[in-house]
């Protein structure tokens, strides 16, 4: 009965998140919710600044975009009591609960922002006919940052009724912008892993069949998220095109010498320039040019030195035409591996699972990157262990598509299998 | 008496027009107010599609946009008996005036359309001051064509005025999109000048200081205004980058090569890739890439020249990258050189002229484009005359500068010179 | 003492071969050499184009060049029986001795070509002391082909001379133009390869220390070896820059593009232009341009992908600039996978050699090529077996470096357990 | 009498440097018989570094060349007693006659090298009909610079003769290095034209007819020629495509952005990138880039805006690559205006002249480059008159045509029109 309320609320917990979805460093109308929750649940609450790196902080948003949205956080249904911790785009929240019984430390990340993708509104799509689609256009939980939240508060409210059986000290940290690979780095920045033993991120779906689990998931691509700008002098095309200096064709020569940076011997790498907006008008020579790339590689030095190629022809195109250049880092994730006997740790608790049909103790897909591997990073670095595990689902459509959906049958056995971590980790010293 | 009202009246079109400024093939308002005022003076009037040939439209908005606009047209003072000859943007008007004494055909042009400009609210903006400024945000008459259209009516007013002493007959086109070169060709295209002798069009300011006038203004470039799209396959760029079909690649190296076109041994050349807009998102491989450029030659087979390189490359980029394309002329604009006889006429009328400080036969400037030109070719390829006069202005600003302001002092001797020009060559047979 | 002898004469082979070295397709006197060793042994020849597809032969030297090293030969002891076979540059041997009692077919590769490297002059490289350095200046045995060739020889005394205690039928290959892999495809075109059971390539150093054995090496990477012409029209770039058709920048664009060929998900990919000559002037726009480059892929898809967009990009690139292209394939290479069964019969072979102090199963490197790997596939393809082992030996120098050379005491090792090879395979059936 | 053994005296003195041709620098047999003339006609002679300023050569070949070339003159018929003046490769020669009596300095300059040019052995080839064809393989006189020293020692015969009767200085300039535009700058740097009155240069053919003379040639393009190497860091294609530093690509994309340069509004430009040659092989990653090329400019100011676009995107191409390049200017011409005043005389003496049929005050061709210009612009900014006249010929095939020759009827004309120009300058003071 406990348990079927407990399934309840977490798909209600969900689907509420799904409604009011909000992209990274923007996540007040949400933090505010979870803080409230973990607060009844008689967590110690560390919020905002207080857990976040200002100055790791990338790609957040300007203050003006980052004003407008507190005003609609607080129009839309924000925690009043939490709220203004969050107000200025420092959305991180640290919940600890010390049985102050001896034994690990041992930490639970779960993401929060939602992408900048308009939700379907097919009839059939089923957030339609559950009626929690997203209320705000142009935004939506497209990858199930929804359903994490709703895990970790489920695990929460499992921690808070068992404390008296735990030792050790458990934290859950709900991170800000995941998407872009932007906000981790902030709360590592922010030593809230420092004294963690033990640390576990998850995700859900990724391909991974409903019911089945993997405890490692290796081979996350390193990654580097670049804004850059060229900035040269417009001049009329007809009339006097020597005085321009052409950030357009900056760019373009950029794009292309990007493109053919050299691959790597000891592994995979990937440059995309996914954006290039340039000039604004056809009889003017464009004096600005601004282009979104990204650069990724099989291990941090290898995406480092696609970075430095990047820099270098950067710097080249803009000294090739006598203009300016602005790189910004807007995101960047780590390369990293698993904690083999963390990961076993989970593989058994999967394996005990009564609805997790096959556990898989790793996998190693190279695609995807993920800032969670700066916490596993920083974990493993000060002797600890770290695991980064997925929660199997059936997907509606692929992540980051505007009818994306998950199985909400996923997310107790995810809240039991997790719970059941802290148990075999700390339920005994 | 009679001409300080005329002059107080062509003040009044202009600002009228000044305050509801349309673009190239939006013009609707303006023309119907300028069909009811040629109607009133006892015009014969040929309108929209019976003036311009469907095909040879360039540029021309798309159905939506134009729709639109005639509702915001019949919001703001159209005149209701014409304007649903132009619902459709086709907003050309040929206004005949037949003496039926034999005589020669003579033409003068005027064009209607205004600029995407958003007009300065500076208070010591002349237009501010007086309170004709535009009334449609980004829409500006910055170009003069308020001005050419208030000496056309004021042109119209004389000539119905002494249609008595007149022989032959006289036209008045209003012309739709000069700015980017798109309307003139499709009126041409309609045979409006089949039957014209001699063919006049003027232009205001330009750099040439007020109360100097220019009679024959040769040197215009040929011009093709071209709007391109690449299209290609969008993919995931860390997941499945041999997937993608990137047209943001193609469109970079089309736009280098396209700058690289050689040089032309016959005389001046431009080209430009003024804009280049690709990619939805950093991590996507962009499959669609536009591009706005202009190509110019010192005459009209140069700039084929050009545009013919343009066309090869376009294409060779699409194979390259084995994606579509597609290349839309949206304006163009010949060469032309001015009948000496014709402009010595106009040069006589200036010097005439009690308020013209210096008249110039002929000046070469080689680097604006005009689709005046269309006419001019047609008229002399028929066997007529035609030249291309310009009164000069103080500018307040630049044109196509949102600060752009003309000095009215200028218009009535304007009206004067043109119609002594008729009295020259129609007064008498 | 038998065995000091072939030693010996293992040696004197190697050392007669390195100081006569020839090139892909011009292995006119070392095949002649080789062929009478053969047929003096005993076996059966099949040479030149009955073993050879002429239309399968990459990267064949032109008429001139072969007839003129046809000379050459018959001056440097060629064996004039056997030299005709060879004269037009199909220069590939089969040697078969079939025991007429029923058993396996077994296949042996060795490579005959050199390198164009001029050989070391420095005192202390061995062939210099020994006094057998290369007699053909800019040719060189520089990869060990020369101690291929002596291993089969040495092969060949030993099959001779216990052939009545084998089974089955045994060919030994000698494949010309290894080096750019673009030999093997012909005689797999002959189909020399339809009826064998069981296929061995081996190859000397690569790395593997002396006395160290590899069984299987899988991991070639699949390549394509391309020759591309573009053709314009010269013209004066001062005086007449329009009339050009410029190949120079149409191979410039063409380089770029080629190398900013988007990375496969499969797999390791490679795209590089080595060489780049273009142009007969600094004041003569180019007519034309010539590019060598290679593409490799991790398997034959990865490959052809690669290959694809070459050949789009070099289409492209001519369309752009109005000019002809031309792509020759002038070496191909594919990926394979060593039959594991057969590996482990090798295995135990060098694991019961006395002198080996390490055997390997497998290896997985992945940079280098090679076209052994077509008759691996041909024989896979029927229901055969196949692998390619690797002879360990101390190198003075890595492979093609003018300074290359082998440790000799690894020869008769490698004869023997290739020996040993057939005495498990064929010794009873 | 007298003037046919002129006559047939230039023509032998025009075949017998045709059929010795030296390239630029190289001049030394050559300059060594046109000293021996000029001494035996009574000049004072000044020679080799006397009248040249090593620091402004341009292009100079390097010492290897220099001297084995000077074995080669030695061998050719040089004259020993002045050869050993210009062994270094100052091959130029200012011949200086003095009269003595008051009256003003003028001087003519005559260029003398020839070009890289395998003359054609066609048999209608009128140099091989007459047994002069160039002797020296892949060097010839295609340009009429034989022409042009027969011409100057025709003109000194005629000085000498009549010396008695001339006034002022004479001084007859003979240039090394006119190809290229290397040579000139270096004599005015050795200040041989300080104290010149008027300076006249000349050439032959052009496209002007057969005894037809121009007096002023306008309009020659400034121009730089420019020889660009980048160099980078080889690397194995396949095996460390990421330890190469790739000089192919950096030339390809210079290339390609130098060609994209902006035209110029106040006049023509030229950019060619003529030559590129880059890498050692297919699999290997260049190290090695060498470009030729050259800029040209209606005028100076314009060539130089050309030039300095060509650094930064030379520079800013090396820094993408992040490679060393290096930037040398090998041969450089400048615009300039002849002295109508200078040209008038010329005009006046070729229209008195018996066979010259059509005489023009001025021309102006833009495509070609002369450095002349740089003796007419020293004797300008001093205050004297220069002008560049041509005499007009039949010619058998283009300048720089293999097939290349001239009307040698051409020649006494040309003398006497030059040496009436020095009766009207300083027949009478």
């Amino acid at each position: 009965m406990e348990k079927e309320n407990l399934a309840k609320q977490i798909v209600e917990w969900r689907r509420g998140f799904h409604q009011y979805p909000e992209q990274g460093f923007l996540e007040m109308r949400t933090a505010s919710i979870v803080a409230s929750i973990l607060d009844e649940l008689g967590f110690d609450l560390q919020l905002g600044k207080d857990v976040m790196s200002a100055e790791d902080c990338m790609g957040k948003p300007d203050k003006q975009v980052t004003e407008e949205h507190y005003e609609w956080a607080l129009q839309h249904g924000a925690e009043k009591k939490y709220i203004d911790h969050f107000s200025e785009g420092y959305t991180g929240i640290v919940a600890t609960l010390d049985t102050n019984r001896k034994g690990p430390t041992i930490a639970y990340r779960f993401d929060m922002d939602a992408l900048p993708i308009n939700e379907s509104d097919a009839a059939d799509h089923f957030p339609n006919q559950e009626g929690f689609k997203s209320s705000n256009p142009y935004n939506m939980h497209a990858c199930g940052h929804d359903a994490h939240m709703s895990i970790g508060l489920g695990l929460a409210t499992l921690i808070a009724k068992n404390k008296d059986s735990l030792f050790g000290k458990i934290k859950l940290i709900f991170q800000p912008a995941e998407e872009g690979t932007r906000g981790a780095k902030s709360m590592v920045g922010a030593d809230v892993v420092n004294d963690v033993d033990y640390f576990i991120a998850s995700h859900i779906g990724t391909g991974v069949p409903h019911n089945h689990f993997v405890a490692a998931n290796n081979g996350f691509l390193a990654t580097s998220k670049l804004d850059i700008s060229f900035s040269g002098i417009a001049s009329h095309a007809g009339g006097n095109p020597e005085k321009g200096r052409n950030a357009l064709l900056a760019a373009a020569s950029a794009t292309l010498n990007m493109h053919a940076i050299a691959r790597h011997s000891d592994g995979t790498t990937r440059i995309n320039v996914g954006e290039l907006h340039a000039g604004t008008g056809r009889n003017i020579i464009a004096d600005q040019a601004k282009l979104k790339i990204e650069t990724r590689g099989e291990t941090s030095s290898i995406n480092a030195y696609v970075k430095e190629q990047v820099e270098s022809i950067v710097e080249g195109a803009a000294k090739m035409y006598q203009i300016d250049y602005d790189l910004e880092v807007v995101g960047e994730g780590i390369s990293c591996h698993c904690s083999e006997d963390l990961a076993s740790v989970l593989h058994e608790c999967a394996q005990g699972s009564p609805t997790i049909e096959k556990s898989y103790l790793e996998q190693n897909s190279t695609a995807g990157s993920e800032d969670a591997t700066y916490f596993m990073e920083a974990v493993q670095n000060s002797g600890g262990l770290a695991t980064y595990c997925i929660f199997g689902t059936d997907l509606a459509a692929g992540h980051h598509n505007e009818r994306f959906d998950i199985n909400e049958e996923t997310l107790l056995p995810a809240v039991e299998i997790l719970y059941h971590s802290i148990v075999k980790l700390c339920g005994k010293n």
